[in-house]
């Protein structure tokens, strides 16, 4: 199968630190080329893959070295990097959120899209409503709360990097945190529940970044200044910095515990199942994805808030780390993600004719068209 | 001609009191409709016109009552809807910027945009070096300034309502301000300019929108209330709110001259037109579109600083104001405007072989791709 990878320019694929999008694209496109399927990947030109690399932009957009956090300019390039060679594939699999749809009405191969962000987001109600054709991939069950009548073919999990990720000791005597550092993701609220069990809290983390003009960027700083470097002048707590894969395996393979406190519907927390790889437990607040990740007494304790959490801590010599490791081998490994998607691409296709035929036989761009999903009749454009 | 117009659905076409791009795309379309062509509209639904009405939202954006500023969704719906009819149109004229351009390259007909923005922003050279293969028109050869090598085939000025701004009789005593309240657009320097001349300025403006996540916005606001309001203190000046067109009419007919004390590279100046129409000469300083729109010494004077426009002041009972006037009949008319585009869309239909034809022929996306424009085997994405 010729298949079309579409990144996220942000962060090299795979990325050296963070990146959890860019990272689960690498894991994807190097199962793909290794079961025999022609894949370019578009990315950042930094990237390192098997498959043939389109680089979007020579760097990663988080490399440059600029005051600019508009990055609609590169979608835009992204998207007509992949235009100029739709002819080349099969199947297009994008990862770069909607300004792809329009493109997939005219594509002439069949375009699906896995969203990796939170969808309860203003005006997305009207944007479904209109690409209630557009064939969606979501990462999670939970991830489609906010629109269910989308079109979705498939849930597929996240895989991580079992090889790099082995079964650890788990003898560190301390709790981990790894993620960025954001209100929703509640390192305040770890710091507070090692702290109440007498634990080390060890944080692998970014600082948030200085981007002025981005109101997310400014929120992590307000949280960071005012709420966690307040609870870091006492002792229990050691900042680590950003991890790369082998560090991250060592940080995570020796803790007691993950700590997973989020406060928002996470589509996918890639930490958990990286942590249950190293036979970690999960420790994590019920949101999200959260409740189809972690196996409630079997991988990790779910809880309702901060003294559920401090009382799961307790009982964390109940978990078996062997067991954990067995079900991100068996639910999370990068062959059951590629042969899920692999799936979901055969599916795409039997339901789409031959584009490049019909286009000969009935002349045209509505032909083309038509051939993307079945679903298109149905489209609110075309009623 | 079969020709698509997508507007930006920011407010309806025409827009009652604010909106240059709305208020362009409002005459071209009227008077295609009028000179035969077959005119489809994408805008908000809440627009007038004499063409067919493709809505892109229920109501204009700006009339939306949310926090939300993020309208990128939109420009997908709008692109989305395009892409859905692309077979009915001939041509695709496009005011939506660049995030058009990646469907231009499978759009099977000319897509030709017309940029109604600044282009000396970060990121737009790494855009119109992969997009080297888009037509593009500018309302001003000085906005095509920072891209010089990108694929403009024309410059086409803005027309404006010269029936509905009738030549005035200057009577008022008063020097006029019309437009945005931004620090580029020098609202401070018109209050100055006025009081030093003994002249009272009278001011049509919307006050800046609350949007509190927009840096645009924050940055009128704090001008606002920092620079502006301390001058609106003393005499001298009085503020009329936002104008509708036949108030417009009569405000810029009734004043001595506009002041359009501009401190940024404004690639057209819709107002400055208006004002000529109104028999009203111009006083500007040179930045941007000034020089193109206004000749200095026949339809108004062009300062390079305060002082210069004080002076200019005292100069002004030696322009004609039906010379004026006759300037923007002849340049700035709807006729004028029409007839130009109207050569943009035959030499680039002209340039284009049938794409429905040669996509039958050579059976794929590649040979609709190839038809879009001629420059296409130069784009760096197929080097």
């Amino acid at each position: 199968m010729r298949i079309a990878q579409l990144a996220p320019p942000f962060v090299p694929v795979p990325p050296t630190t963070y990146g959890g999008t860019e990272r689960v694209v690498s894991i994807l496109t190097e199962q793909l080329v290794e079961r025999g399927h022609d894949v370019t990947l578009f990315a950042s030109g930094d990237s390192v893959t098997s498959a043939r690399l389109v680089p979007i932009v020579e760097r990663a957009l988080w490399y440059h070295e600029t005051d600019n956090n508009d990055f609609t300019p590169f979608w835009a390039i992204a998207l007509g990097k992949l235009a100029s060679r739709l002819n080349e594939f099969d199947l297009v699999h994008n990862h770069l959120d909607f300004l792809a749809y329009p493109l997939s009405r005219v594509a002439g191969c069949p375009l699906v899209t896995t969203l990796h962000g939170r969808l309860d987001l203003p005006a997305l109600t009207e944007l479904y409503q209109e690409f209630a054709d557009v064939p969606l991939v979501s990462v999670s069950n939970a991830q489609r709360e906010p629109h269910p009548d989308a079109n979705w073919v498939a849930t597929v999990y996240h895989a991580v990097e079992l090889d790099q990720l082995p079964l650890g000791p788990g003898d560190g005597g301390y709790l981990a945190y790894l993620g960025r550092i954001s209100p929703e993701k509640g390192l305040d609220v770890a710091i507070r529940v090692a702290r109440r069990s007498g634990l080390l809290l060890k944080v692998a983390a970014r600082l948030p970044l200085p981007h002025e003009n981005d109101p997310n960027a400014q929120a992590d700083r307000v949280y960071f200044d005012n709420v966690v470097q307040p609870l870091l002048d006492c002792p229990g707590v050691e900042l680590l910095g950003e991890s790369d894969t082998r560090r991250r395996a060592a940080f995570l393979g020796r803790a007691a515990a993950l700590v997973f406190p989020i406060s928002w519907p996470e589509p996918f927390g890639l930490v958990m199942p990286e942590a249950m790889a190293c036979g970690t437990p999960v420790l994590a607040l019920r949101a999200g994805s959260v409740p189809e990740i972690v196996e409630d007494g079997l991988t990790g304790f779910i809880c309702d808030d901060e003294d559920g959490l401090v009382d799961a801590v307790r009982h964390l010599p109940e978990i078996d780390r062997r067991r954990c490791r067995a079900e991100a081998e068996r639910r999370f490994s990068p062959a059951t993600m590629a042969a899920a998607y692999e799936q979901v691409y055969t599916r795409l296709l039997a339901r789409t004719p031959d584009a490049r035929v019909s286009g000969q036989h009935s002349g045209g761009i509505r032909a083309l068209d038509r051939t993307t999903t079945p679903e298109w009749s149905g489209s609110p454009a075309r009623r």
